[in-house]
């Protein structure tokens, strides 16, 4: 886990080189080479967030997640862990990996071609928004746990940081457009913006949508109010 | 199969009805009204089109496909028959279902999550584009088809008929944008026009653009050009 908090990530310092270049060449900054931040977008598989005591009845009492790999928000990371989900239609995804650290609250986040393969019918929400969604069940090594709620498609979005926001002239709540090009060529039309001067630019975006739109590293991407 | 050409679309009576009544009530015809026709927009799952060679390969000599479903486009099928499809880590997709007529090349059309899943890289590509693309195997009750090229994602694309084009001002090959709102709002901003006598004016994309765009019947769509 140092590594990640240590050491800036390879966006971070492409950013900046690109900025000092135009500038060491006397050419003008293009708009994307001005804003305080690179933008990363992050195309997130299905997983879960869970409660501490969730994790005790799947892991056995007094349970911790055990960090496997920093994720670009500082102090999130993928968990060795992961989870067997048992949907409505007894139907089973394997391995539904755990992002730690625990929450407050249980919360599956699948992608549609997930949800229709396992039958759910579930809706587009911003994290942390589950009230009336579908539930599921969860079974661990330790046990089951059964969740009465929690199933969502994420909204796309983007973490910004206020600086961030300021620069692209957002607040909190506000919905964007990323426009992502190559061959296929999508632009998301509702990307919920949300801010915190915890968060690193990131856009988070599901399996489908980075499926639908073709993504890749180098893939240009912009965000646009 | 009768039906299907004899009895028009949901769509174009609906399209017919909301003109009429715009034209009853003395109000202005939006936009969308004064089409020549309806915008149908169908998400294509994962297929494959054949040569008359391949069908009596797979399933014996002398083999007609049989339909099962009419498609909007008129002579288009489902056929009741479909493959195994063998990919390069010998993963499988059972039911790969074919559409008839049989053409005069062979391609298999995925998605990218179902590419992904089987461990193809495949191109997006315009139907009938299939130089240099991945190849794969086909098993049939009588016996397996080799194809050497012809695994493609489709372009996103948009079938028209002339008049089609003329009222959206558009010609053959351009790209025009389809926006598509809902929740999610997704605008794809490279669907391929074709334009032929024959079409009937149809949207396709594949399963991933139709789960990333969250599109269900009632959702509001629009061509742009």
């Amino acid at each position: 886990m140092a590594d990640a908090t240590t050491v800036p990530h390879r966006a971070e310092v492409e950013h900046q080189v690109r900025r000092l270049v135009y500038e060491r060449l006397g050419r003008p900054v293009p708009k994307s080479a001005q804003a305080p931040n690179p933008l990363l977008v992050n195309v997130s598989a299905r997983h879960c967030h869970l409660t501490q005591e969730a994790v005790e009845a799947l892991f056995g009492p007094g349970h911790k997640l055990r960090p496997m790999k920093a994720l670009y928000q500082a102090g999130q990371y993928a968990a060795h862990e992961s989870v067997t989900l048992i949907g409505p239609r007894s139907r089973v995804i394997s391995n539904l990996r755990i992002l730690g650290p625990c929450r407050d609250l249980n919360q599956v986040e699948l992608a549609f071609t997930d949800a229709i393969s396992l039958g759910f019918d579930v809706p587009v929400r911003a994290s942390g928004n589950i009230q009336g969604t579908p539930g599921c069940m969860l079974m661990g090594p330790a046990g089951f746990f059964e969740m009465p709620e929690g199933v969502i498609r994420a909204c796309p979005h983007v973490h910004m940081h206020p600086d961030d926001a300021a620069f692209y002239g957002v607040k909190a709540g506000d919905y964007m457009k990323m426009r992502v090009g190559g061959p296929v060529g999508v632009t998301f039309d509702r990307m919920l913006v949300r801010i915190s001067p915890d968060f690193k630019l990131e856009v988070h975006i599901d399996t489908d949508e980075g499926n639908a739109c073709g993504l890749q590293p180098g893939t240009p991407v912009e965000l646009l109010k």
